[in-house]
């Protein structure tokens, strides 16, 4: 191959396609693709118009296209739900090292726990021709789940279940989770147990408080639906449930926050309550925080296995590259700390309202 | 042009290159191209040949390509030092909301304090054909920077200065910050003051030492080398720097920590030696955190207006893009705030070390 033709294949695939340029001159692309290749074949004229043009439009002929072909960086692209949340940090952390020890490089996407971002992001992504997408599902965009992988490109979900078939998942058991942040606060003795919830849409959302409820419910405790607020994962909707939760007539001794980003909307509104933990309320989140241990009392948690699930998802998708097609769904176990932000509830605990059956 | 034609030349740059296809079949790329846009011309058996190849090297001649062609999602590309350091989750945060005006997805890549990953980044994402790149550089690759320039994409360095001739910044005035730490420090009486400084290799690094030396120095005070830690803005190489000045026969009864990462590897030596804060050592960091005010006491910090500086950074790459070529560097300011970690020191503060000449 002469130098054009080198130049064009390169130069092509990184900036605009050839049909594009032939259009653009009212040309075929075999007369283009032949001026480019075998000049000496063309009409002189024409061959300088496709040569005005290829500048014109960006070609660059022995340019950036050529230095980038033999570097061959191979990525795969990561979406996030919200890169302001420690957890997700972690995640990208985790991804990393597996990808690295592929020789691949990750690109990560924010898409802010909002369907329309997210689909963007695969998009972009999947332009950027990624060998693969690992996403913590907003729950929408199953179409365009669809299309990509239908296009050959991996899909891994974590976190939360996309709804895409036969897809890979690395989750954690989120109601075993809930579980035993419940069954930890009524072994305490907390009979009026609230909760901040997380979306319906999302299945963190839904399992956490499924465990939440069922604990109650084996406990025979009548679960009052007042005391059953639901956030979207970020903190100004944990702090407007917590201050009607502490507005209540009779307010919880206890409460078990479905995040780590609610968790902190619900301390500010506590502490603007003035309300003391844990002799005031015990509360215990979903997710440990880098911080949970600095702060006074430090924080019971259920914590993630973060680095494991990213590790998961992560092994996942190369598997997946490396053509195992069969679906696999990991699920690792949250495991409680104790920590000092519950405890017992205070002698002044009403225990009229959430009362056994 | 027929089917085959809008195919190939859209997948062709989405997925593999008509050079590299015509390669594996031993053809010439003229006869590929003629074979996927005029199949008439071609014999039979190279036809089928060529189509089996397309097959097998994952084109795909009406698939993603051509839903991608239409979508023309633009891009730029946020490389950040540290993706656990929530300094950096706030610029992505105010990066994507500058870039959704105008248009543009954020896709990220994290260098991790790392030159060999930085370099990797900056490839990837001029691969992936972003319009330009934001990076808090480490300090080299400024050959690939250089390069990449000179192939028309904008690049814009925050918090750090790369070296790159004629770039835009978006910096804060660190010098002037770590000022405002240790001159609030020696206003409440401290003489033992103590630093765990940035790597030299980056000019957050550099200039926050500066600023502490400087005001020791203005106020006539002799600056004890064995005072004067270094670190690598990670938890790890603080937690090592202030056991050691923790160990000294006469311990500093303040402590400036050049970052927020490198707080919580001096809160763990701190907390493990029993030391209490501030009664025994004042500390002030450089760069807020969303928890400072949760921990016990709430943390005093120089504060970095980091939404204004992931703004700046992305506004001044829109104005290039736009085809305003002149360099421009915006330093902001940052700002002390006082909480509850630094008081005057106690009474047994030993000020014989670090006396006034």
């Amino acid at each position: 191959m002469d130098k054009w033709d080198t130049g064009l294949e390169r130069a092509g695939r990184f900036l605009v396609t050839m049909s594009e340029l032939a259009q653009s001159l009212n040309l075929s692309t075999s007369t283009v693709s032949r001026a480019l290749t075998r000049p000496e074949m063309v009409a002189p004229e024409t061959l300088e118009r496709v040569l005005a043009a290829v500048k014109a439009n960006g070609y660059r002929l022995n340019g950036i296209a050529q230095s980038l072909r033999t570097r061959k960086t191979k990525s795969v692209g990561l979406i996030v739900s919200d890169i302001m949340n420690p957890f997700y940090s972690a995640i990208v952390r985790a991804v990393e090292g597996v990808a690295a020890s592929n020789g691949y490089s990750v690109i990560v996407c924010n898409a802010d726990e909002n369907a329309e971002k997210e689909d963007e992001a695969l998009w972009v992504l999947a332009e950027r021709q990624v060998a693969g997408i690992i996403h913590a599902a907003t729950g929408a965009n199953l179409e365009t789940l669809r299309a990509l992988r239908g296009r050959g490109i991996a899909i891994v979900c974590f976190d939360r279940i996309s709804g895409l078939e036969d897809t890979d998942a690395a989750l954690v058991d989120n109601v075993e989770g809930a579980r035993a942040a419940t069954r930890h606060l009524l072994a305490l003795g907390h009979r009026l147990v609230a909760t901040i919830a997380g979306p319906d849409r999302l299945t963190t959302g839904r399992d956490r408080l499924r465990g939440f409820r069922d604990i109650l419910e084996e406990e025979g405790l009548v679960v009052d639906e007042a005391y059953i607020e639901r956030g979207d994962f970020r903190r100004e909707s944990a702090y407007a449930a917590a201050t009607r939760l502490l507005s209540l007539p009779v307010p919880p001794t206890a409460l078990f926050v479905a995040n780590n980003e609610m968790l902190i909307g619900a301390l500010d509104a506590i502490r603007e309550r003035g309300v003391t933990i844990p002799s005031e309320l015990s509360i215990v989140s979903f997710d440990d925080v880098p911080w949970a241990g600095y702060v006074e009392p430090p924080l019971t948690v259920v914590a993630q296995p973060t680095e494991q699930i990213g590790r998961t998802a992560a092994e996942l998708l190369f598997r997946r590259l490396e053509g195992d097609d069969a679906p696999k769904t990991v699920v690792l176990m949250p495991v409680l700390r104790e920590r000092g932000s519950t405890a017992p509830p205070g002698a002044d605990a009403r225990e009229e309202v959430m009362r056994r059956d």
